[in-house]
């Protein structure tokens, strides 16, 4: 194997391979230096095996307001492992022939930056060993689990996304520190998969705090439905758990106990930047690596080094990073061949107006662009309209008692959409139209001949136009 | 109740009941005229009692696709009741409410035309009145089945659409004349509640024969999994049922015979113009009502008279039907306060590139725009790309076995989609990006940035234009 490549990538999940992919397209060498498995947390710790347990679930709740389908108790067996299936029972050799096949040269071991366009790659015999890149090196090393310094938390080996999801048994009672979205989809899994006693403790008045307070007040109201047990401004003071694999028992804020066999810590991220050797190159250490919207690191002579996926803090969403890294990679290829490296492709811009996300809970919750108060806080001229999507046919005829809601934040100026949020079973797939539509800036007027078929749940972009008075 | 209306609607299905609202929102006085019930076709024998007899089959086809989940047989009771309510017991009090909230005058009987701006009543009771138009008329007709003239066919009592959708008790077997939208949706939830021994006979090589060719054979192949016996390439020659009430015969080109309990016709639909008078005003009277783009009807003096949603023969589906009568509505407020009748909305020309549409059989079709084949015939530069739906991540999330397939038509100069079609379970909702998509004519490279999140099915989108060689 040769030292030299023309780049470099440390980290093999989805954006690393991306920018593998599209450099490789550019005609560029590359190495993609991975120390855990190729696929990364994605393909193994978050949202693949997060989905492959929540879907059974989503789709149990969707029977349960068919009349006429009745289902007998959900076999979190067979649930358990078609989530293996779904991340390949942990092995990553497809991911890493699916590297071999860009072309690019898949290096194991962990990489860390060691000067200039240099890499050490610690190999996993203990060895070490250095290569070269001729034009750029990509940090795309992702993100951790951060746990809070909370007295007894880490001593009582909680769980993060990371062992959540590879759940060998769900287990009888669950306790969940935190309220986002991965907090909000594992309590669900976990308590529809057999954990009935699932709490949630969360510090902030609601849940899902980035989105539209309707979002959370319909998941919450789910949530209650089904028996999970929500506790906003809730604090955590001490953990103990006295036996390894024993109880847990979770000291709040009010003075009162909760204890649960296992406690998931959910309350965010931090860079996965230990050891990285950012420091070699004269970046700070201990943070997320500033980007450019060209993916380039700031800061940095030469303007060798970039950043794709969660380590640059931008938006921490699998689809965002493989956005990023398919920019990164054509502006690499692109500066490396001397052509123009400012085509609209070679620029991730599309998160600065508010990234597309799904929240996969059952009612699904997605957004794209701005809130309303984003919006407002933007300084954007806005009307806000809102319309209940269970009154919206096609969603009716999903089932009884559908309940959900959609909003449209609209710039009263140029009349475009600023940012859309739907919340309601199965609402992820109906995100899409309104990235389109925020992406490119459709005016309302032309949105208004988009007819939505009928009878379909899309039939809330009718609704949402004749709200706002087309 | 006066007899003079600023505008009077015969038909109050969803197309007369648009026209209203928009003409009352403009500051007309409109009537209602309506032989049957307020809500039409579409809210008791078609779109809405067709979607809750198709979801639960489609709902049980998902959970036999998910691992440890386990459905009993579907109680087919329990879906025929939940239609019942879906079509509100066949009572159109609620309708007739909103009609009179809107407000407008809802006036029960067959209105024909009487010549210009004047329409008859033939009153439930027997009696008859007379209404006078100050500025329009609006044609909201509708249409029925088409029978077609089989030897035997008529005298055997068929279903259509119309008793099909309010069946009382599933039969054990069904033969289907026809292999478009409505035999296939029928076939299937006749099929999925209990019709055993469902046979369509299909006079063309394809079912679904507007739509691509792979949607076609992805139904085709869904079907033969499933049990239902598609013979394509079968004319029916006669049709015999000796008894009323008695099984049918069906005799084949080929010379073969078919059986069945029941028999329903869905070859097609004919205007809703008997006994309307269009001959009275210098119309031929048994064809589709020919409109110019705000549906005034063209060859008539003094340009008062409109005509929307199936009647005009643009395009039988709902939703344009509502789309065109929220033109109608606009343009003929416009015209009777002279103020210009020109601004976009109140053209409904976006059927003209090609209606959305949805079929709800599993796996779901839907598209938008010219197929290949039309956009290759209407001469623009075309090149189109297909990607394999399971493929994508999110679609495999969805279940085992998942099926689909997904097709963008691009005008190469343009850079802009002519034409989507998506095939998979769970589709429909994919569509209204497309529609937008279409509608707007957003370019390839604004599309790129639009991302789909992931693991959501809607990365088709990605891989779609990937394939585009983005």
């Amino acid at each position: 194997m040769p030292d030299e490549f023309d780049v470099i990538v440390i980290g093999g999940g989805p954006a690393g391979e991306n920018v593998a992919d599209r450099a490789g397209r550019g005609g560029l060498t590359v190495a993609v230096v991975e120390g855990g498995l190729a696929g990364g947390e994605c393909s193994y710790w978050a949202c693949v095996p997060s989905k492959a347990l929540l879907r059974p679930v989503e789709l149990a709740a969707e029977v349960g307001r068919m009349p006429g389908l009745r289902l007998g108790p959900i076999d979190a067996g067979a649930v358990l492992a078609r989530r293996d299936e779904a991340v390949s029972h942990y092995d990553d050799t497809g991911q890493v022939r699916w590297i071999e096949g860009v072309p690019a040269t898949f290096v194991r071991g962990r990489g860390s930056l060691d000067g200039p366009l240099r890499v050490r790659v610690a190999e996993p015999g203990g060895g070490s060993r250095s290569l070269t890149a001729r034009h750029a090196v990509v940090l795309a090393t992702g993100s951790h689990a951060a746990v809070p310094p909370v007295p007894g938390l880490a001593e009582a080996e909680p769980w993060t996304s990371h062992e959540v999801t590879a759940v060998k048994a769900v287990p009888g009672s669950l306790a969940v520190i935190g309220g986002g979205v991965v907090a909000c989809e594992m309590a669900q899994a976990m308590h529809g998969l057999g954990a009935a006693r699932t709490t949630m403790l969360v510090r902030g008045d609601r849940l899902l705090p980035r989105m539209e307070p309707f979002a959370s007040e319909l998941v919450a109201e789910s949530f209650a439905a089904s028996g999970i047990d929500v506790r906003t401004g809730t604090g955590v003071v001490r953990v103990e758990r006295s036996s390894p694999g024993g109880p847990v028992t979770v000291h709040l804020s009010s003075g009162a106990l909760v204890e649960a066999d296992e406690l998931l810590v959910a309350t965010g991220r931090r860079p996965a930047v230990d050891g990285i050797g950012l420091e070699s190159v004269g970046l700070p250490g201990d943070r997320f690596v500033e980007v450019d919207d060209s993916m380039r690191a700031t800061g940095v002579d030469g303007g060798w080094l970039y950043a794709v996926g969660d380590v640059n803090g931008r938006d921490l969403l699998t689809h965002m990073g493989k956005y990023q890294a398919r920019a990164c990679g054509d502006v690499i290829a692109a500066r490396a061949k001397g052509e123009p490296d400012d085509l609209p492709s070679m620029r991730a811009g599309a998160g600065g107006y508010g990234a597309p996300q799904v929240v996969f809970t059952d009612p699904q919750v997605c957004a794209v662009g701005r809130t309303e108060a984003l919006a407002r806080a933007d300084g954007f001229p806005v009307r806000a309209v809102e319309y209940d999507l269970g009154a919206v046919t096609g969603a009716y005829l999903l089932g009884d008692g559908y309940r959900g809601r959609a909003k449209a934040v609209v710039d009263t100026e140029r009349r475009v959409l600023l940012g859309v949020t739907f919340a309601g079973p199965g609402a992820a797939e109906l995100l899409h139209a309104a990235t389109i539509a925020v992406t490119a800036e459709v005016p309302l007027e032309r949105l208004w001949h988009a007819v939505p078929p009928f009878p379909t749940v899309s039939e809330i972009w009718l609704r949402l136009l004749e709200a706002y008075g087309l």
